[in-house]
């Protein structure tokens, strides 16, 4: 049976508001994941949630049962009926989500990452969107990428806007937090092709063949990459802009290099 | 010489904070656009502000001076020395954009789209999220696209949050607001392909051969398309998802399909 909690003051619905903000998230390695859609893609990506908090209007949802299950089947997390007032407390919304779940954090070092088990790594250089970050890895799921590699002082990727805008992709990327002077050498070990998209040059994104395992870096939403971080990519391309703007949203542009580098991979087999 | 305010309960300060909201932009048939990059686009693009207000600090920045020189010039528009404090009331940010533009409406009606003056229009359909649409006009002026045409209740396009997300790229697309039952006769009598995204086909989406003048359709974010408007698409095309995803993003989504449909056109050249 799920433990019940109704009052605003209880310490744990406190501890767990708290994961909004980063500093708490980093101290107790954890952090919040909202809705069905998110939690059940975490679910099949083998991630259950520490705790699991629903309210009564959803108690029936076939899908919260299913969590519900799972979660008192593995022993090690658990399920707790709540209000609707102190979901939203706990999801900062006027309008929550029917379920919030409190998961370990995922990230992982570089040294754990085997750059084998995927042609297509995604890279990202202080990026400061939480929403581009999580649309990122969105993408990244859909295009087969292994995972993220963020560089520098990038947003956090546990917040709750990028776990919103990665739908659950989140749980099937690998996250890595890392310095460009540990990544170089790090990918200089093994076989890799790094490319940078970049308006300092001329070579149609069309151009070149990629070949796997293939790293994408994007860079910072305003300024791009640093220009000493394009001198050691192995291919650097521009998308074509037939209008006024000279650049793309960072997460379009990842998104339209990602499926240019996987449209050819598809179109040899 | 400028005018100066420095009084919050200036009337005007007033009115022009009032177009953060929607009802206020209606009825004024004004909105509002922040930053330097997105004035001077808009510039660039053949529109000057009726109000520019800046601060002090940023008197001496030569796109400011510039700026101020073309609106008094004009003869239309007021310029408007203020505080660093009233900025940030007007933008309702804590770190304000050096200045802020005050412009007309752009909405233009369908009857007034020339489908011959653009290879490419958008298509969107109750999007609900001003950063996606933002985004989709971006990356419609980098693809050559004329314009943006909403369908049914998309969220409002002169947000300040969708004008921050457009970079300035919506002031080089027309748009249009719009029902489907207006949409589909206008298009219907002229040349023009409709194609629609959808989980309900296999049909790669780079097999169909696109034909300018296309007009590329994009679904709300959680739903997609309904039925019938997908019924009446002339090419139904699925982009691939290698992962455990369904979907992308839907400002993502568009990217990849508008990108496919240029890149075949730039090849035939």
């Amino acid at each position: 049976m799920p433990r019940e909690i109704t009052a605003f003051s209880n310490p744990l619905i406190k501890r767990i508001r708290s994961l909004r903000e980063k500093r708490h998230r980093r101290d107790e390695g954890l952090f919040l994941a909202e809705g069905l859609r998110i939690l059940t893609e975490a679910d099949e990506a083998g991630h259950l949630p520490l705790y699991l908090f629903y309210s009564k209007d959803s108690a029936d949802h076939p899908l919260v049962q299913r969590l519900t299950e799972r979660i008192e089947a593995g022993g090690e997390g658990e399920v707790i009926l709540t209000s609707r007032d102190i979901l939203q407390k706990l999801s900062g919304k006027d309008n929550p989500q029917t379920v919030i779940g409190v998961y370990p954090d995922l990230a992982c070092a570089l040294d754990q990452i085997d750059r084998h088990t995927a042609p297509l790594w995604m890279v990202a250089q202080s990026l400061r969107d939480p929403g581009n970050l999580g649309t990122i890895l969105r993408t990244g799921d859909a295009t087969g990428a292994g995972g993220l590699i963020l560089i520098d002082d990038c947003v956090d990727p546990f917040s709750v806007e990028s776990v919103r805008a990665s739908m659950g992709a989140l749980f099937t990327q690998k996250i890595v937090q890392t310095r460009w002077e540990d990544f170089i050498p790090w990918l200089r070990a093994g076989p890799g092709m790094l490319i940078g998209t970049s308006l300092n040059t001329d070579f149609d994104y069309q151009q070149p063949r990629y070949t796997p395992p293939s790293f994408l870096l994007v860079g910072n939403e305003s300024r791009g990459l640093p220009e000493e971080y394009e001198q050691q990519c192995d291919v650097l391309v521009k998308i074509p802009m037939l209008g006024k703007a000279d650049s793309l949203n960072a997460a379009v542009a990842t998104a339209v290099m990602a499926y240019e580098i996987i449209n050819q991979w598809r179109h040899q087999g």
